[in-house]
């Protein structure tokens, strides 16, 4: 199997991991902040050592600003909801995941906010576009820092030092980024950032993270299921507790733990550098092809779209997978990314790139998708 | 060790849990409902195969109807907060964890509803309790089934038909019955049953479910993050897919496939038989200590909750703990159960039994408790 899927969520996952999540089940998973007896501490250690972890790779400042959701998309619906109020405006960029633009036009329809999508596309324009949709009213900035369609790069940066400069809340969905390009939160002028824990930090799925610069305090999307201030009808006032509702997912944030350390070790410009070779491996077979187009050709990085003229993307992705090559064919959960590249109707195939990936699995591809 | 917190998580898992949980994650974590390959297919088709136990074993009525939450309290705020509108008004009981009783809180603090709290105690006037509260605007009744503290199970199926008659929407936390008691959606009247995967049901941490009936369809609390409909703003309007956002739980929710199957062989009536002879052997020895209270005592289940005259329940809980035995001292988020059942200042000790504990284990933690 050629596993070229690494976009939605990586395979394999490092032995550590997998062996981490078993001694997590079978030793320790008591539930953690609910007792004081081994395993339920044993929890809430390995869960605070995650929290650090986090802190560290993304220089957050602080392990107690890093809470845990199940996913990114309930990572960003928690801030986006918790820091918009009414009669706010928010800006987002044309190439968000529907689990940025949905939370935003739900509350557009809602009639508690407003909001504008500014242009990525030619790059050099980003922050110039958003600067001039910034208005008096403009409460916060959100956007991908990877788009998941391509391998394009926002100057996060540039946007965050505009976001400092107007006041305005800076919120980054690093669901693509992490653990594939540096992010730095302080450096980065990044108020909220969100993270997956099963995609480029090789944790499994069942949990995401956000990570709170200092005074950054979004009110609550969830409330109950925990032990603090118990006889308190509200939430607590402080992260993360005030946002951790209900049994968190241990295992899953050991595994997370055990990724991140991974990602560390193996040192994330090693990382950027191999995905930058894949693509360009796979990138200048693809041009030799006729009737192919690929998306952002000029941005290398961990993820390739391309289209071929007259076949359909679901056609070609399940041409592969027949022959044991997993890739992403259709839409991809990013109707305002799909607008911004003009992709053809039915979407396109998107390879996803990976630590485990080799440059020689293209020869396989190549032979594969040759035949159709 | 000996393990009387299976309350807060069963411990330890069946074999058949931890082992599908690796292979899982070694052999078919793709990302459920995301592409068309080989692992994401797999997963898709586990992820449904739990619908499908769940829907068998509560009489949900159809796979459909079942969706993955983290845990139980964001399943219980998704149905809370999905369901209720400005201007209704919602009853809860007097034994309520803080999961129901915070989200209602939120809504009644943010002036959206109108909440009244029905008594539980004496058990006969649960219902009559509850039918004097019902009004013109109540819209929902959302109780436990059985409360954190003790045993005492409420007398659900006649409250879901003084629901049905009142045309009241009735919600269920099973959180603590879920696989302890028989629950059969249809027969119980149930509208909206919400589950924990890691407790009665023996899954690991990381996933909760909601099971709704036949044309109950909540409001979404989380949008974006699943492909249906993918260039529409807002979400599917049918479940599963309207609640699922962003990437699922795949190794906890197969867990808990793994965990119903396994509850289901081994029969709930067994269960639960076992369950009342460890309270049984606990109750006995510990009337025959002065001083020693116990909540609910003719409630006979999984769950004991005793306080020692002068001595705080978190002090007993440590030194028990000390000694291998794991159990849970203090409040147990559940501010309204505390006040309905007097307990001390300080909370009370729980004992909580699984299917795993034994009654010889009682010699010894009744050897450890004398030491106090």
């Amino acid at each position: 199997m050629i596993y070229l899927d690494n976009a939605a969520t990586t395979f394999p996952k490092p032995l550590s991991v997998t062996k981490e999540v078993r001694r997590c089940i079978e030793t320790y998973c008591g539930n953690p902040g609910r007792s004081s007896h081994k395993l339920a501490l044993e929890a809430s250690e390995k869960i605070f050592s995650c929290r650090e972890s986090i802190s560290d790779f993304f220089s957050v400042g602080a392990p107690e600003r890093v809470f845990f959701t199940l996913n990114t998309t309930y990572a960003l619906n928690t801030v986006i909801k918790g820091l918009l109020h009414r009669g706010d405006h928010v800006l987002i960029s044309d190439m968000e995941h529907n689990s940025v633009y949905r939370p935003v036009f739900r509350l557009a329809r809602d009639r508690i906010v407003t909001f504008d999508i500014f242009r990525t596309h030619p790059g050099e324009l980003t922050v110039t576009s958003a600067e001039r949709l910034v208005g008096k009213k403009t409460k916060m900035l959100v956007c991908t820092h990877c788009p998941n369609l391509t391998s394009a790069v926002l100057p996060i940066r540039e946007i965050g030092r505009l976001c400092r400069q107007k006041g305005v809340i800076f919120a980054v969905d690093a669901a693509q980024s992490a653990g594939h390009i540096p992010i730095d939160m302080e450096k980065d002028n990044i108020d909220v950032l969100c993270l997956p824990g099963h995609k480029g930090l090789y944790g499994i799925q069942g949990c995401g993270a956000v990570c709170l610069a200092e005074g950054i305090v979004p009110d609550s999307l969830v409330e109950g299921g925990n032990g603090i201030n118990s006889f308190e009808g509200g939430m607590p006032d402080f992260p993360p507790e005030r946002f951790e509702s209900g049994t968190m997912p241990t295992p899953a944030i050991a595994a997370l733990d055990e990724g991140v350390k991974e990602i560390k070790e193996i040192g994330i410009d090693n990382i950027r550098e191999h995905e930058r070779n894949l693509f360009y491996t796979y990138r200048e077979r693809l041009e030799s092809i006729r009737g192919i187009k690929i998306y952002d050709p000029e941005a290398p990085g961990a993820v390739l779209l391309f289209s071929v003229d007259g076949i359909p993307s679901e056609r070609i992705a399940a041409h592969l997978a027949k022959h044991g090559i997993c890739v992403r064919g259709g839409y991809h959960c990013s109707a305002l990314g799909h607008r911004t590249l003009a992709t053809p109707p039915g979407g396109a195939v998107r390879l996803s790139f990976g630590i485990f990936n080799k440059t020689e699995e293209a020869d396989t591809f190549f032979s594969v998708l040759s035949d159709i």
